[in-house]
């Protein structure tokens, strides 16, 4: 069957979000690899009455077939909540409801990129965006993400070089995966005018944006901004994850057009029974309590993490302090790989994401990936502790 | 923008279905043209029973993320099910849970599919399927669907002539959508015989399998019998399709590891809610006597649609006489456009779909899809009469 594979799958071998799943999943292993929210995050009691209301209220609707571009009054909703809290103009039709927010990666792929398109991507980027993009064979173009922000030099040198192929900017600039790195308003006003002067569109991945625990939030760089920009956000980190629901935000109503237009071809429309829940969900209960509720949690495991760190790993392994969202990132002395150590600490009993997939075409990079909201202290404490240990070993005298 | 498209979506116009859907959705029309199941086919409050049971007995796995494959427990329960009725030798690894059979077409895209590459079709065949695989620009091999099945000859001669280029067989024997025929068991074994003589890989689509009310039901054409092949199956027509659960089973676990990476790259995962919910529903209910019912009224449905336009449509209108499904297929005289005359029906208060997009470059067809299985006897009767008297007058003389 080999033979008869397209171009993108011929070349892809096991997917890596695979095995790290797989050895994350051994019980006796303390996983950091993961990039699993805490069920704590999940409001059971009030997505369980929100069932009940919705088959009550709505009937068969919950279960019948439903427009492509999502449930109108859910997508009303949203917009509404985005105008009041970002001073946008936006209405139902801006929104696009997806399978998850990896359903929108996948319909930018089909809509816009062909083998050998350009697509500019942060150096390192959210490898499942790699997974999404890797089926449309693009060209990838990274620019470095420096503690700031996107590295502005190389913004408009690969800009400036590769303009004319480029298609497609991917920026996750809020707590970033997998750094954890936030871009500074600063930063996000240079990337806004650099991006103004080309012909690209912008993909605003913002998973995390409402998982801050310290500091205060800088302006998004294209909602508001730019005319061909798109903002992807999702209920995964803040209601529940199983139930796949993420959404397009563009005043670009064209650019929402073509991606529901990708949607309906994909899988005909976002499961509708989870859209009126979350609705149901939003409308009867206090979800900004629920989310500040979450932002403690996570500030917690942050800074047990932080400070494990601090206490058991050498000092020649540097890392990220992130204001909010779910990972850390490390980095290792100069020619220590990461993916090389991964089998040794999963042995002892601890794993992580190695940087390798983060990157294009990088091998053995001294970076690797910590998520902190899916572990208890004590498990942050061990876990860390372990790696530690390892780490004080392989790193010595490099 | 447009000039970023990808070379797909350049040339897709709007969407067909997006019109049909807009058309039908006007409450003072009678619709024929969705292919929307009867509500009365939602178990509502075996559904609402189960939600609650799910949250209380899983807790937080069933708003989790969740592997891509689907849960295991579904997949086994699946599998068993298919071992019992069809003596075929399954387990959870041979099936993949999809958000709907849509995502399994887009899925079998991605995997096989480069531009140029061939897909055997049946004509007329499915325009979901069409508008799923154009997505990675194929080329079409239709091959003509007779009231027996697939023309055996045209079949032997396309794959002769074609066998190098064809991919994939995209099937659908079994109250095919949109002509409402059945494949009969000796054209199945014909079928059978001439495909496995090529490096083809079969796509045996059987969305409306369980909903004979007439007839016994011949076996299949890949399960059991051929090395490449994949049944779709879904929840969309016996239960729910709101909740966008289908799924992919193969004998072949090399042709369901790549459709998982390909859904993991499209979606991580298909909503674990629902897989859970069906799971829980199909163990405490009694599902065969469900579909019973299902079979009971559409029989009813099917035999008030076939009556009316025995009455009302003018005797050079032929058309098809299902056993089961929920379509069935008019011709009209050679020259009448079905397509030109949808909105003189739908301004007399009536729609159905035209032929035109069920097949490749085909413009102008005599020929419309009419969808009995969600209109009352009465909307049925007067539906029809409107079409009939429509017809009359249209195809008068032709």
């Amino acid at each position: 069957m080999k033979e008869l594979l397209s171009k993108a799958y011929a070349k892809t071998g096991e997917s890596f979000i695979s095995t790290i799943l797989t050895a994350a999943a051994d019980p006796n292993v303390i996983s950091f690899a993961g990039g699993l929210p805490n069920p704590a995050s999940f409001p059971m009691e009030a997505l369980k009455e929100s069932c009940n209301n919705i088959i009550d209220k709505y009937g068969s609707a919950v279960f019948q077939y439903a427009k492509t571009e999502g449930l109108q009054a859910f997508r009303q909703y949203l917009a509404e909540d985005y105008n009041k809290t970002y001073g946008v103009n936006l209405d139902a039709d801006n929104i696009v409801v997806t399978t998850g927010s990896q359903q929108a990666l996948d319909c930018f792929g089909k809509v816009f990129i062909n083998e050998g398109d350009g697509i500019l991507v942060e150096k390192p980027s959210y490898l499942g965006a790699f997974q999404a993009f890797d089926q449309y064979c693009p060209e990838y173009y990274p620019v470095t993400l420096n503690d700031d922000g996107l590295d502005i030099e190389e913004l408009e040198e690969t800009l400036e070089k590769y303009g004319d192929k480029i298609k497609l900017a991917y920026l996750i600039p809020e707590f970033q995966n997998p750094t954890g790195l936030t871009y500074t308003e600063e930063n996000r006003a240079k990337v806004t005018e650099i991006l103004k002067k080309y012909n690209v569109v912008l993909i605003e991945d913002d998973p995390y944006g409402q998982l801050r625990f310290e500091g205060t939030k800088p302006p998004y760089i294209g909602l508001g901004k730019l005319p061909q920009a798109a903002l992807l956000g999702t209920f995964s980190k803040v209601a529940t994850p199983g139930m796949r629901v993420g959404y397009v935000v563009t005043e670009n109503k064209e650019l929402a057009k073509y991606i529901a237009m990708a949607l309906e071809a994909t899988s005909l429309h976002t499961n509708i029974f989870s859209q009126y829940l979350l609705l149901d969900y939003l409308q009867n209960n206090d979800q900004p309590a629920h989310v500040k509720d979450i932002q403690d949690l996570y500030r917690q495991q942050c800074h047990c993490m932080l400070d494990a760190m601090d206490k058991y790993f050498p000092e020649n392994v540097t890392y990220t302090r992130p204001e909010g969202g779910m990972f850390i990132w490390a980095t290792l002395p100069e020619g220590v790989s990461a993916i090389k150590l991964f089998p040794k600490a999963a042995e002892k009993g601890v794993v992580y994401v190695p940087g390798d997939p983060f990157y294009v075409g990088v091998h053995d990079a001294n970076t690797l990936r910590l998520n902190f909201t899916n572990a208890s202290p004590e498990a942050i404490d061990k876990g860390i502790h372990l790696l530690g240990d390892m780490l004080k070993e392989e790193c010595a005298g490099k």
